[in-house]
């Protein structure tokens, strides 16, 4: 029987805080640090490692985190989401982006369809669509191939695709699999659409409007953007266009869409990457079977997050470590630092990914919780960020924990041998300095030359940037977050904290304003 | 005559704390809301103003802080710098980026010249340059036009330039004045340089070469490997490469280059965007005439700048403000939110320019403080961001102060009218919302839709992103920057932190390392 409890109700929390805390310096030094790199050390899918040993655990923090796991039943509550119970309290759903790439547990079904059937078969239209497409089955009304997709979404509908393809995009030029180039529009700035219009071919491109509801106002207003485009261009927009929603949705029946795919209400936009709504945009840019390899990269991690183990499981390890770091430590924010160009926008998703779902203050029963939850999430690809803002995590005031990402091989394969190692080799080099820079510090008798160590990261390491080990690292994250949610007890499913903007914006747009917002709309000429 | 004093030393410091706490939620309600959102405001240069209404301050703790700021001798501090002392006390170097774009004080005479016009004469000769290149004067071998500018520089050599580029492109293209596309190398993951080189035309390329020192890693490696890609096509890489460096380094007399053009010790990188470092690459894009106006808007931030009375100094009390977040009240970390398409990079510039400014945990003399300094600065665009990370802000358990930025037009345009209003005035209205939403909040029954409010926020407002107003905009965050490390008693002009992980990365590459390191080593295959 599972039972939603806050943090500081569950007795091993109150064990946790009283385990002595680790000197990060002393573990790291020496002959230990090295038993202790190779050791503490978790096998993910794909090749992959997640490497905590600079982080601030030792035995005794480790087995009170995994005391805490099994208090706050996080096997049984992911076990809950796979078997498709309404763990999203708040909107009373089911939550199911894990069964968008396999089935991890029991049958579920809902609205009277096996769900795991109604995702493999939107991923079949899609597949069928983008093979037409790039068979020239499918073209625009003068009978062209198409050559460029533009998805318009935004948030979920956007940065999760957009870093996946970013991602990709060279490995599939390497690979001779890029079929589409893919463009993206998300802001309702008009500058964003109006831009990416005047980059394009708009006669030979593919245009997916991505609203589950749709009535997304970004997304519907980009949509008239492009409209008005393809009708000044003279071409039919119907021709160019096609929608990814749910089958409620105003745009499911439409004739302006050569096609609509389905989403349903079990995936929030931010769990969405694997659905209909990275799959459309990903198969027409890289093709069905490249899309299919990210699943699969992601099934394999989701199975790891099964295990009832913490030290076997890396997403439950890797956000246990973060609870701690948050609520013992007591450590406000956390960087994610990709040493991969390829990565670069990885981190925008995963600020969506983690800020969203567990930056609240009730628990999932709306009662206010008296404990920190989600962190604040950002970074930028390594080495960049090393001259960029590490000075503030080396020498700065707070302590911030970091999460590297790093690859054993370069994605292109183009290399340099400048004295006497690659760029590859370097930029591991570099990551690796960091961990250690950060862990060990090094005394100076010039303070400002002073590193006093402690600051706790953990790494990830792989092989290299493809479809298969994108997938896992996604489903890592996104497990991770999930755990730490359960840990919080909160809702990490829902968004309420997006609304209050809107519903104001909108009332600026009606000239239904008074006080502050009066003035600031005067002042901002609307 | 100045003194460098810890905050905590200050008798107006200890004032400041005692002063009563605003409660934002009732100073933002209703007629009140309204004077205060004409009354906090001060003009900037160019058109902005900045709007510190929904800031959690009163007449009371603008009086504090502006006994603080006297007390900490900002404007005297600031005059030190433009006057040419050497403030920069840890390198033992002048603090002169602001001379790149005007004079607003004495000559400043160094190494024997004057400065303001070594700066002026780098200007012209980059002028000349690129103006040839423009007119077909400075061609490839083959005697075509250059088509593309190539930056290779990491750090403040590519964050700020970048941004600018970024900004400024569809302005350009809008205005008839983009002369040559602008793209940038930094990162030595050797998937960068050549995803760069993949994308463009290398005989039509002009590259250059961006390192003070002209010993960066990443820099060279990457120079190497842009020679390597010219000469596998055929091509003489001389003919194509440009430096910006400081006359003393390795790359200033090379027959390598088409030109070198100087900086000097006296701006840092992250200062360096209105130096040689920014005016080669974006009088090539754009043309020196639009590299003068950024000049220019800067110059008149600057003039700004040196107001004595911060309540007529927008980047003084812009900094103030964001003193006593950080120190009275307690906020560890800061959005910075460009409601600007055209701003997507610039968050990034502004998480360097502070983090790596104010990181520190020494004072200028190098004794540990014993208060917070910098912050951790993050941001995205809206209305982009409101769909991502939003909603911790709006309902996490850390309150994070925000930074907005919003332009009443846009750039390119190119609009449509939905449902009564523009895009440009949805997203106008957008901002204007969310300033409110984070103010006042909104009480609601069910505490998952309950939002507290009084989450601080700023706003500067402008026309629209143009030279002038974006080099105002960047003056206006160096200038802001640079009064918060005086206050902290740091010094914002070194980079200490970053010098540990290149020493050991050096020794990682020499195969020089034991323990820890040498296992990480050894799992990422170097």
């Amino acid at each position: 029987m599972i039972s939603w409890n806050n943090l500081d109700t569950l007795a091993s929390y109150q064990e946790l805080e009283k385990v002595e805390r680790v000197n990060i310096i002393e573990a790291m030094a020496g002959e230990n640090g090295a038993e202790r790199v190779r050791n503490y050390s978790v096998p993910m899918a794909e090749g992959f490692a997640y490497n905590y040993a600079a982080k601030s655990v030792d035995a005794k923090v480790l087995a009170a985190l995994g005391n805490l796991a099994e208090e706050a039943q996080l096997a049984e509550k992911f076990e809950a989401v796979y078997n498709g119970e309404v763990v999203n309290t708040g909107e009373k759903r089911l939550v199911l982006h894990h069964m968008t790439r396999g089935q991890l547990g029991n049958a579920v079904t809902a609205d009277g369809v096996d769900k795991r059937a109604f995702y493999t078969e939107q991923q079949a239209k899609i597949a069928d669509f983008a093979n037409k497409v790039h068979a020239g089955e499918i073209t625009n009304a003068a009978g062209e191939k198409f050559t460029t997709v533009v998805q318009i979404g935004i948030g979920g509908s956007d940065l999760g695709p957009r870093a996946i393809y970013l991602a990709l995009e060279n490995w599939a030029k390497k690979n001779n699999t890029l079929k589409l180039e893919a463009k993206f529009i998300s802001n309702v700035d008009p500058d964003d659409a109006a831009a990416v219009l005047n980059s394009i071919d708009v006669a030979h491109s593919l245009f997916i409007i991505v609203s589950k509801s749709g009535t997304t106002l970004e997304t519907l207003t980009n949509e008239s953007f492009v409209k008005d485009a393809l009708k000044n261009a003279g071409l039919d927009a119907s021709k160019h266009m096609t929608a990814v929603t749910s089958e409620t949705s105003p745009l499911a029946q439409s004739d302006d869409y050569l096609a609509a795919f389905f989403m349903d209400d079990y995936i929030g936009g931010r769990y969405s990457s694997t659905s209909a709504v990275g799959g459309a945009v990903l198969s027409l840019a890289f093709g069905p079977e490249v899309f299919a390899q990210i699943l699969d990269g992601a099934a394999a991690e989701d199975k790891l997050a099964t295990k009832k183990n913490m030290m076997e499981n890396p997403a439950m390890l890797d956000a246990m470590i973060g609870v701690y770091e948050r609520n013992v430590l007591g450590y406000p924010s956390t960087a994610v630092l990709p040493y991969s160009q390829a990565l670069s926008r990885f981190p925008a998703h995963l600020q969506q990914l983690d800020m969203e779902s567990n930056g609240k203050s009730v628990n999932r029963f709306g009662e206010p919780v008296s404990y920190p939850t989600g962190p604040s999430i950002f970074g930028e690809p390594g080495t960049n960020g090393q001259h960029s803002f590490y000075q503030l995590l080396h020498q700065g005031t707070d302590i911030v924990p970091l999460q590297f990402v790093g690859f054993k091989n370069s994605q292109i394969g183009t290399d340099v041998v400048i004295q006497g190692s690659t760029s590859q080799q370097k930029l591991c080099a570099n990551v690796a300095a960091q961990i250690v820079a950060f862990a060990c510090g090094k005394a100076d008798e010039n303070r400002n030359k002073n590193f006093e160590g402690g600051r706790p990261s953990s790494i990830i390491i792989g092989e290299d940037v493809n479809p298969r080990s994108l997938g896992a690292l996604l489903a890592h994250f996104e497990n991770k977050v999930m755990f730490q949610g359960f840990v919080w007890n909160v809702n990490s499913f829902d968004q309420e904290g997006v609304q209050l903007g809107k519903l104001l914006a909108k009332r600026v747009l009606a000239h239904e304003t008074d006080g502050a917002l009066a003035v600031f709309s005067e002042l901002l000429n609307i």
